[in-house]
C-alpha cells in the first residue's frame, strides 16, 4: 500500500501537492535546459532536456544502483565505475537517447562529464552520467556540449521540480515524494513509464538527503529498500537497459536516528516506485498483487510478479471484467513451469476482498461478479475514449487517485510473503509503443 | 519455415485450399452441433458447439499430450486417466466453457463421456472429453447430454472441415493440415487463438491418422514432434490450463517408412502450430526469430521467448517501427536475469536479412531504417483500421500469405539453434481480450 491516498481532481491541485514534496534537500541545486537536434540515425528534428544535479560540495556519501540486462547503456558502464571513486559533485541527464551500445557510446558519456566537470570545478570522474530516452541511437555529443552552460547557468537551490519536469520522457506527469527524519529531509525523483520491470533499479530515480550517513552504511541501506520497492514493480516486463537509482547525502545535518532514515528511505522508494507504475505507459489500472503462507520469497514475489505480468488478466482488468479464470491460468502458469512442487491445495484467491478461489474450485455467483466489476471500475484511473483518429492517449496529466486493484493470494504454505505492484494493459498502451519513435 | 508458401486474396480461396487439406483418414467420422444455453455464472444467452471425432472401430494406437499448468482443466485429468486405457474408440469436444476448476468439473466431463460411449456403444474410459473457452464456469451438462444425439447423428467420413469449424472460438478461420505417407494418410485440426505459449502442447489439436503406427512408437514419437513445433510458439505468454493435443491412428493403412511417417507429422504439427500464431488473437505479424551458435538448445530457446513475449518489441513491429533498441533489450533482460555468464562478445542480429547489431555495437543508418520498414510492411498480415467505435477487429476471415517478420540471433558460441514463432501486439488483441466473455 502507498502511505498516502491521495485524491486529486485536477492538474494545478496535483501540481500543488507536488511542490509540497519538492524542498531541495540542503547543499544541492538544479538546472535544466532544452534544445532541438536532429538525430543520425533518423534524421527527423527532435527535442532534447539537460538536466544537472549539483552538490555544494562534493561527497563520499553516495550509492547507485544499475539495470541487471546484459546490454547497459554507456551511462550504466561509466556508473558503476563511479563507485569506486572517493566523492561524487554531480549527475548530467539527458531525455531522448538512452545510449545504450551506440559506436563510440562511453566516450560520448566521458566527453559530457568533462565539459560538465570544467563548468562546476570539478574533476571528470566526479560527474556521473545519465541517459534515457531510444536504445541504439548515438548521443548528439556537439548539440548537448554547445547547450551545457545554459544548464549551468540556470543551477538553483530550493525545489526539485525543474530535475523532475527534466528528465521525463513519456510520462505523464512528474514524480517527486519527500520524508522528513529529524531535521533534515529526503527527496527523491523518478521518471519511467515504459520498460519497465525493474531488475535492481528501475529507469531512473534520483533520490537526494542532506541527513549525514555514510557511504558504507548507505549502499547496504539503499540494496534492501530497492528489493522491496523497485523490484517488485513492473509495468510491461520489459526491463530497461538504463535502469538507475543513485542516493546522494550532502551530509548537512546530523541523522538523529539510522532505522528512521531507512524506514524514510524505504516509504520514499515505495511511493516512487508506485508512481512509476501508476503513471506507467498506458496504464489505466494500478494492480496490486499480496502474496502471503508462501515457502518462501522469492516464489510469492515470482507468482505476484507472473499475474502483474499475464497479458490476458491484465486485458481483463483494463476491460472492467473480472475474468479470474485468467488469474488462475496466470498462477497455473507459472507453478507448472517453475515450481511443480508447490503444495496449492489450500490456496484462496481474494480479489478487492471477496472470495473467488478456495478449496480447489471456483466461488463465483452472479452477485459476486456484480462487486467485482465495481471494484474494477472503482479502481480505474480514467475511462479509455475511443479516439476520432485510432491514437488513444490519456486525457490526464496528473493521478486522480491512489486506489487499486487488490489482489490477496493465500498459499497457506508457509510463512513468506510479498507485495507486487503492476498495470493493466490498453489501447493506451499500444497507441504509445507501436509508434513511439516517429 | 512453414512447409508452404500459401497466398489467399478471398476467404473462399482459402476454404477451396483447406478442403484440399481436408481428407479424413480411413476409419475416422466427424459429427457437430450447435445449441444455445445460459451459463450460470453469468446469466446471458451463449452457444455451445459439440465436436464428435470418432473411429469406426476403438484403437490402442494413441498418444495425446496435456498442458503442464498446475491448474489443469477437468478434461485434461480425465484424459490422463484415458492415457492408461487399452484403446480409444471417440472424442467429445465442447467450445465456449472450458470446465477448469469448476465445482463437479470431472463429475461432469464424465457424465458426457459416459452418454456420448452409449450413443456409440463404447464404454465411458473409451470416450476423451476437450472442453475450450472460459476458464471457472461449469458445464452445461443437461443442455450438453440433450444435444448430444445431434452430433452422433451428424457423423460422416469424408471430411475433416466440420470438425475444424466446430472447435473454434475466438479463431479468425479454421486450420487444418495434411500430409500423405504411401497409401495413408496424416490429418490435423487445430484451435487456439489466445492464452497460447504450450507447455508440452497446445490449445486443442487433433491429428489423425490411417497409417497403422503402434501406441509404443507414437507415444515418444508425438513427445518429439511437439518440443520443436507447439512448444516453440507464443502468441501472448500465457498457457492455457486445456492445451491438449491428441494423435490417433486408426491403423487401416500399413505404414512404409517409419522415418518417413516422423517427418510428415513433424510437418503437420509446424504448419498448424504457426497456422494458430498467423491467427492468434490480434496478430497482425508473425514474427520468426532463428537463434544459432547458442551454447545449449535450452538458451536458445528461452532467447528466442524473449523476443517474441517482449511487448515493447511486439507492439514496435504492430506499427512497423524497426525499434531493433527493443530486441537488444529482450535478449538483455533475459542474459542479464537467467543466463549472465553468456558471451555475448560475438552476436550478431539481423532482421529482415539486414544486419543491425554487431562487435557489440548497433549497425544503424537512415537507408538500412527505409529497408527494415519495407520488412516489416511486408510481413503484415493487414492493416488496423481505427474503428468508429473503438473496437478493433480484424478485416479478414483468411490467412494473406504466410510472410514473416525474419529475426536472425546468431550468437557465435556454440552449434546449439532454435527457431520460435511468435506474434506481434495489437489493437485488436487489447479490444479481443478486454471483453471477450460479454
Amino acid at each position: 500500500m502507498p502511505s498516502t491516498s491521495l485524491v486529486f481532481t485536477s492538474r494545478d491541485q496535483h501540481r500543488a501537492w507536488l511542490a509540497t514534496q519538492a524542498a531541495l534537500p540542503a547543499g544541492f541545486r538544479t538546472g535544466t535546459t532544452r534544445f532541438d537536434f536532429i538525430p543520425r540515425e533518423a534524421p527527423k528534428p527532435a527535442k532534447m532536456t539537460l538536466t544537472l544535479l549539483a552538490l555544494d560540495r562534493p561527497t563520499p556519501d553516495f550509492a547507485a544502483m544499475f539495470t541487471r540486462n546484459a546490454f547497459p547503456g554507456a551511462p550504466v558502464i561509466v556508473g558503476r565505475q563511479r563507485l569506486g571513486e572517493p566523492t561524487l559533485g554531480a549527475i548530467i541527464i539527458n531525455n531522448k537517447i538512452s545510449n545504450v551500445c551506440a559506436p563510440g557510446g562511453v566516450e560520448a558519456a566521458e566527453q559530457i562529464c568533462a565539459a560538465t566537470a570544467k563548468l562546476l570545478n570539478l574533476s571528470p570522474a566526479q560527474v556521473l552520467p545519465s541517459s534515457t530516452g531510444v536504445i541504439g541511437w548515438g548521443l548528439p555529443v556537439d548539440a548537448m556540449l554547445g547547450s551545457l552552460p545554459a544548464a549551468a547557468a540556470a543551477l538553483a537551490g530550493g525545489s526539485i521540480m525543474p530535475a523532475a519536469e527534466g528528465i521525463v520522457t513519456t510520462d505523464l506527469y512528474p514524480k517527486v515524494r519527500s520524508a522528513a527524519v529529524g531535521a533534515g529531509r529526503i527527496t527523491g525523483i523518478a521518471k519511467g513509464a515504459g520498460m519497465v520491470e525493474p531488475n535492481l533499479a528501475t529507469m531512473l530515480v534520483y533520490v537526494l538527503t542532506d541527513l549525514a550517513v555514510p557511504r558504507d552504511v548507505l549502499r547496504p541501506m539503499l540494496q534492501r529498500s530497492v528489493a522491496t520497492t523497485f523490484n517488485t514493480i513492473s509495468v510491461d516486463s520489459d526491463t530497461s537497459t538504463s535502469d538507475t537509482i543513485v542516493l546522494i547525502s550532502s551530509g548537512r545535518v546530523p541523522c538523529p536516528d539510522l532505522a528512521a532514515f531507512e524506514t524514510a528511505l524505504t516509504t520514499v522508494c515505495r511511493d516512487l516506485a508506485e508512481d512509476v507504475v501508476r503513471n506507467g505507459e498506458g496504464v489505466r489500472h494500478v494492480i496490486r498483487v499480496s502474496v502471503s503462507g508462501a515457502p518462501d520469497t522469492s516464489l510469492a514475489l515470482a507468482l505476484g510478479k507472473a499475474i502483474v505480468n499475464a497479458p490476458l488478466f491484465k486485458c481483463a482488468v483494463a476491460g472492467n471484467d473480472p475474468n479470474v479464470g485468467r488469474l488462475v491460468q496466470a498462477i497455473g502458469k507459472h507453478v507448472g513451469a517453475h515450481a511443480p512442487g508447490t503444495d496449492l491445495g489450500k490456496l484462496r484467491l481474494q480479489l478487492g476482498g471477496i472470495e473467488i478461489f478456495a478449496g480447489g474450485v471456483f466461488q463465483l455467483n452472479p452477485a459476486k461478479e456484480a462487486q467485482l466489476v465495481a471494484h474494477l471500475k472503482g479502481a480505474e484511473l480514467y475511462a479509455s475514449a475511443p479516439p476520432k483518429d485510432g491514437v488513444f492517449t490519456a486525457p490526464i496529466d496528473y493521478p486522480p487517485h491512489e486506489r487499486g486493484v487488490e489482489i490477496s493470494v493465500a498459499l497457506n504454505s508457509g510463512s513468506a510473503s510479498a507485495t507486487v505492484i503492476g498495470g493493466d494493459l490498453t489501447h493506451e498502451y499500444v497507441s504509445e509503443n507501436a509508434d513511439y519513435r516517429s
